[in-house]
């Protein structure tokens, strides 16, 4: 049984929020999240590749990736880590390439719950509620909700 | 006279609009925005001394500066250069350092009016409303309006 996902899109603001629960500790998570080899087993959902040109995650690094859909359908993102502090936060730009110019700022917490388990607080801010509903409306809850259970599975093997 | 800047928080939105049209070709604006040497010189109120640690203005690149007021107050700012395009577009986040990660992501765009005018409209989008009233608050008015005042003054030095 993998935990459940809480996606927040709040009526008339620009957000996303995103809550997940992981059987793991945090150091364990936060490194998931910070070293490509691992980023590469789990982001995104199950039937695309990813492709990674560039994971560097400390503050002021960059990152690029391309994830192919099974009919070769490529979609790029890229972005900036504007702070990365270790199994506490990390906060980064996050562009679509195929809607290029339309960059929101997320912000990623790490919290420590004790017996060896912890939390990801996600916070997506778009520049506009528009940007924000396109989004939800390209059904990235799928994506979320994939890449977790994979994320679950990456963490499971220690 | 200067041309007058327009401010814009739309009600229950974390947006800042800001719209300023100047005397001057659309290179002269950007070029005053992208080379430290010049930035120094307008950026931030009249009373305002500014130390600029790093200003490296092209995609990936990040910046660092103080402003110090006359009686010694200081206060610092830090961002990255999410992407720069010559004469067109900065985004760029931006971070108060006495409010720490609260990280906001701001477009600037440039538009050649012809004649040798051009308009500069900014959107900053912050991660929640109170953050956006908070700089609100703080009369960063002031300091948008006195820092044209200095622009223009740079602009006109040619």
């Amino acid at each position: 049984m993998s935990n459940p996902v809480t996606i927040n899109a709040p009526e008339g603001l620009p957000f996303i929020e995103i809550e997940r629960d992981f059987d793991a500790p945090v150091e364990a998570v936060f490194r998931a999240y910070a070293e490509p080899e691992l980023v590469k087993q789990w982001l995104g959902p199950h039937d695309m590749e990813m492709e990674l040109n560039e994971y560097n995650c400390s503050s002021g690094g960059q990152y690029r990736y391309v994830h192919r859909d099974p009919a070769g359908e490529e979609y790029p993102f890229r972005g900036m880590f504007h702070t990365v502090r270790e199994n506490e936060l990390i906060v980064q730009t996050f562009e679509f390439e195929g809607f290029p110019d339309v960059v929101s700022i997320e912000s990623m917490t790490f919290t420590d719950l004790g017996n060896g388990r912890s939390k990801v607080t996600g916070q997506s801010a778009f520049p506009s509620v528009e940007a924000r509903d396109g989004i939800i409306a390209s059904d990235m809850e799928t994506g979320v909700v994939q890449g977790y259970e994979r994320l679950d599975k990456v963490l499971a093997q220690g």
